[in-house]
């Protein structure tokens, strides 16, 4: 029965449900998972790569991981090219309030700005909702390092730990299970390993399936932020360091 | 046979009645209840939280509480990312109305605007109705403290105490049970703890689960419109004081 | 088989009736009782109130009665958030009229554009007609004291008594029976309480069920009309004079 | 089978057919029989009021009959509210003309004008036909008195005695056997009257279910045309004069 | 199966039909025959009116013909009111070329301008085609006398004797037949009498059923172009004089 | 099953097939054949006329071959109301480029441009396709003499020799026998004829069954390109001398 | 059940799929076979074509080749009409940023631009997702050169070699068996004509069914880029050095 209002946005369900929203969600929740860390010197995105080949040329471009403005970086999970047009409408909105007030734009007004855009593709007809949930992480003077996700409904909400698409639920279970609040970033860093590396059906955990990215405050330049999508070395050095492997085979056993 | 009539907002079936309108009421009611008391003093909103996560960071910023202008604060039950849409609005028309005629906007011309776009969506075409209802408390030198509410309809009305959300019939007679014509602020409070106490499906009432604002004058500076969105220390001591745990553990034997 | 043509206002049924339109009329059937009496000395206007809870708070502003300018005021019946946007509509209209003409806008003037918008949302696709109809109460000076009822399909037409909303034939047969051309502004009063207390359900008459608004000619300063809204005391004043509760209690027996 | 084809303007059925623009034209022949009868001193037409109520406040104001401008007026047959939109229209195009060529629109050129509104209607998406048929009064210069009518479709032609809504081929078989080229504009009122005291359902014929309006020339002041629209106790004593009742009453023996 | 294909201009069907289009077609088969004759000193054009009776006034104004510019009219077949609009087409699109160009418009380029607006009217969604065909004689300096047809499908052509409307392939043959290269205007006048005596279903053949026009030179004034339509008398005059009514007689027998 | 797929431009069948695109190839496949051959001196465009009648009338004026600029002739087949509006803006195009850079525009860039015009047509909603295909003949200074075919689909391609329409793949399999690179224009118009005696299907060859067009350079004007469309004469005298008739009447022994 | 969602862009299916847009790729695996390979020198794009004829006039035109500005070529799998829209705007866009920054577009900025087009048609209702996959060589100061593709959903993604169309999967697996990161240009060639010579369908190789463009840097002028499209001698030289004649041989055996 539902069946009578599931094909448009413009259409309740007799239980006030928006069947077109739920349906986005479903393609996300077949994309690699991301997840999130705050910890107390910035926030680590660590995203699974569900495409690998050796022929893949990435050089210096991360597929998942997108730079919005020198203080916000976002991971995201679905449908790319959705995101490639919202993530562009981020940036020229973080760059237009640059220029209108001479300051970097605060977090969560970005990323209100982007829901909204989503929201329209929820109500208004001839459209389909974007499929595609974001992890932002941000920084902003009033409320320092910051993590929010969003999704299709243009819903978002700020967090201290979580992840999207595939196998969210498994690792935000893991997440409320080992976060603490005064993580280091190396922590927060090792904590996303470990989390990934339980969710992820591949058995083999390395740089080729992982995409990692850090925002910190610079120790040499106060109040400067430095975002970093680490390079496949670093991110294997980490690996390595966290012990996951070790962990892993000691599962296997 | 409502089947035929209830996919479109631009159709009435053969009662006279709106469908699509209807259906997104139905949004609204498994919403997080949310109360409004009009006090002598001034106005008290009180919302249930339906997510908590220990790993959510709501620093500072409510989720279903929103400041629209210095008068003014709202509760919304439903769809977030609508409620958003419509705050904007509120937000950019009282501003707009101050810059014109150089005194706050009225609180019911303001509601009224608001309402005029939600009935839109109701009457034409290629669009859902906005899910989601609102509890304004607001106040204007002519009618002082106000509290109204409106839902996907386009419509509003004006009340000394009501609830919308989940369960609000209930909470709806609670209130007609207790409600005084010479409540002040604390009182108002206490009975907004009260009320949700008793209609809220979480046995364990603490500050993790509502969010409190206040509208309430000045009394060092007359005149001065105050709201307040009060901090979880706060609302912790509001529900120990008002003695509602007691009644709990009462009740519960 | 009416089936067919039911769900579009752009739709001829083979009979040549718009269903939509006939739909829309349900929803004003369902309204509250409405009704308008002219009198020699002015018009009286008196709507049944269907939602009344002591927790409502309608300080001064009456749900189902609204002044369109200076000499002109209306009952609605039907949906009222739709009723909201004709009535701004028709105060635009009045003061763009006056501002063109420096004269109020004739009554049939107002009312014709009015429902020349009303007549194009039962013509164009898209949209559903405005489920709403009104009673004008209004003054001119070519034609004095007026009455009109307007609907959904944009049909107006002068009445000298008469009634929209729920059980509003039995209210016309009552009106047909007792209206005569010689009534004061007080007898037309009366005569309104009289025909609501038939047609109610409500077993109980007083302020808390009806809105009265009255438009007549100042006596201190000649050609000025007076619209007043009733305050409850007055209305509860006029049902007692009326003697309409002698005789409910007299009807009981 | 027909079912396929008649629910859009923008579709012929197989046979060539436009079904919307038939069922429009079945909305007009519920409505009151109206008759135009071309005179060789003037036009006059006469309809047949359905709805009558001794509450109705007529004043002044025809139901169903319209004054263009100084040398036009017209009777509608069908929906009012849709007459209205047409009607405003034509006015305007009146106006427009005699402003820009500074004489008055000539009859043909005017009703040509409001019939290509009409085929718009019948032939673009999203719309419905009007549902209305005109019969129009005019004069000019170069044709002197003309009777015109126009219908749903857009199609309009010149006649000497013709009549639109219900009972109309009954009507026209009447006036076929009646109407003379040299009648005089009294002979022309008895025979509008006798025709529809034939075809009206009704069978008491008084000034409460008709209306009256002729065109003629000024005697005073050659060249001036007269539209009058007559009042209640005019048409009781043509009704007498014209000795319809007696007919009547002999019919009934 | 055809059924599928037939409700829009937008859909071919599967064999590459345009259903509406035919359909359109259909509406011309049931109308009056028009019939377009080239001689050597001009085209004559000759329709049969199917509606017909005294009550009708058609002074100076013929049904199916209409004059376009001073060197051309045409005959139409089909719905008037869809004629009406392509006719107030061709007129301005002459009048402009004439005011751009200080020359009259050749007779193919205003036909074919007229029929690109038929064929948008058949690739674009939201319309119908134009229920009409047309046959246009024309005259200009750099091809004399023209006769060409245009059809609801945009197409048009040119012909030196042709019919639309009812019975116009039996026409046609009748023409092929008869028509040689030098008749005189009087012949081919004759021979459209002829033609349409034969394929009317009227046994009766008077001026009241027909209209005539023609298109010649001036002898006084070379290279002027007369276009009359003919009166009553006329008509009457050549039916007498063509001998068919005689033919028709002894047909009879 | 493909049912549900053929009825809009804007839908793939779930083989990525354009149904639409493909039932317009029908509505070509059904008119008369066209063919185009290059020779080293020029092109030849020869179309069958499927609709002759002695009653018509195409003094001076092709049916099927259209001249667009000086360089530029084309053939169409298909229909003929979607190749007006086509070869019109292919003469605006030639025209403004010829404007815009002072020379002829190179035939490709015209052929795209139009070519660009019908994809919209297969890939936006309420349109059809253009039901037409084109043999463009041109000439630049870079390719000199070019041969092109277009569809509906809005694809192109260079050709030697080929067709469009009727029985283009017999056409085509017959070209692909008897063409040679070298072919003298005069050879190349043989070969169309004796291609065209052999797919048409009436059996009698003659001028008033075909169209004949060439494109040459000028013997006396270097570098001027000469379009001509051939006179009956001209192409009776061609069929003659191409000895196809005799072949004819031997195949028929 | 599919069947419910997969007629529109702007659907959802309850699992999160968009099948027009699968049906859209369905188009392309029709397609002839097209090769990217990256070098140390350059990059080569090798096609199929799949229409192949003797009549074909191909003169320095490929059919599926597309050179976008100095720096980029681009091949193309699908509807050719398709990708000459975006072909198109890729040209435009490429010119205006070398207009405004005075520097050739880097590749990804080009690439991505073109493909948040294609996502808009996968979103927007009306439309149809563009049927076509591209191959883009590229160079650019930062990255120099670089392969990428691009499908209808608007996902693009670096490759060092990979292939579009027909038996893309089987040319997949040989590309990353034999693709090593040290190949010089002209192993790459060789090496896609060894992949296509086992993936497509025709036993015969040679120019007639293969296009080929290398992208590479002058030898004489630094910093030059060179785009080449292949001469027909050169493919079949290549193909002959290639070896893989022999190797087809040796296979058939």
């Amino acid at each position: 029965m539902s069946r009578r209002y599931d094909s448009r946005t413009t259409i309740f369900s007799p239980e006030g449900r928006l069947y077109q929203v739920e349906y986005a969600q479903e393609a996300i929740s077949m994309a690699g998972t991301a997840i999130g860390i705050l910890s107390t010197e910035g926030v680590v995105l660590a995203c699974e790569k569900k495409v690998t080949s050796k022929l893949l040329d990435n050089d210096g471009s991360a597929e998942k991981l997108y730079v919005i403005n020198d203080n916000m970086i976002c991971a995201v999970a679905g449908m790319t090219a959705d995101a490639s047009i919202l993530v562009n409408n981020a940036r020229v909105n973080a760059q237009s309030y640059l220029k209108t007030y001479n300051e970097e734009i605060p977090c969560e007004i970005l990323i209100k700005r982007v829901c909204d855009i989503k929201q329209g593709y929820t109500q208004h007809g001839g459209l389909r909702p974007f499929g595609v949930s974001f992890l932002y992480a941000g920084y902003d003077d009033r409320y320092q390092f910051q993590l929010f996700t969003s999704n299709p409904s243009g819903n978002y909400s700020g967090w201290k730990a979580t992840s999207i698409g595939a196998n969210n639920s498994a690792a935000q279970t893991l997440l409320k299970k080992d976060y603490k609040d005064d993580l280091s970033l190396k922590e927060a860093c090792e904590l996303a390993i470990k989390v990934l590396s339980k969710t992820m059906d591949s058995s083999n955990l390395n740089s080729e399936k992982l995409e990692f990215a850090t925002l910190s405050l610079s120790k040499i330049n106060p109040g400067q932020v430095i975002h970093k999508i680490w390079k496949d070395s670093d991110i294997d050095s980490l690996i390595k360091e966290s012990g996951v492997l070790d962990d892993k085979n000691t599962d296997d056993d």
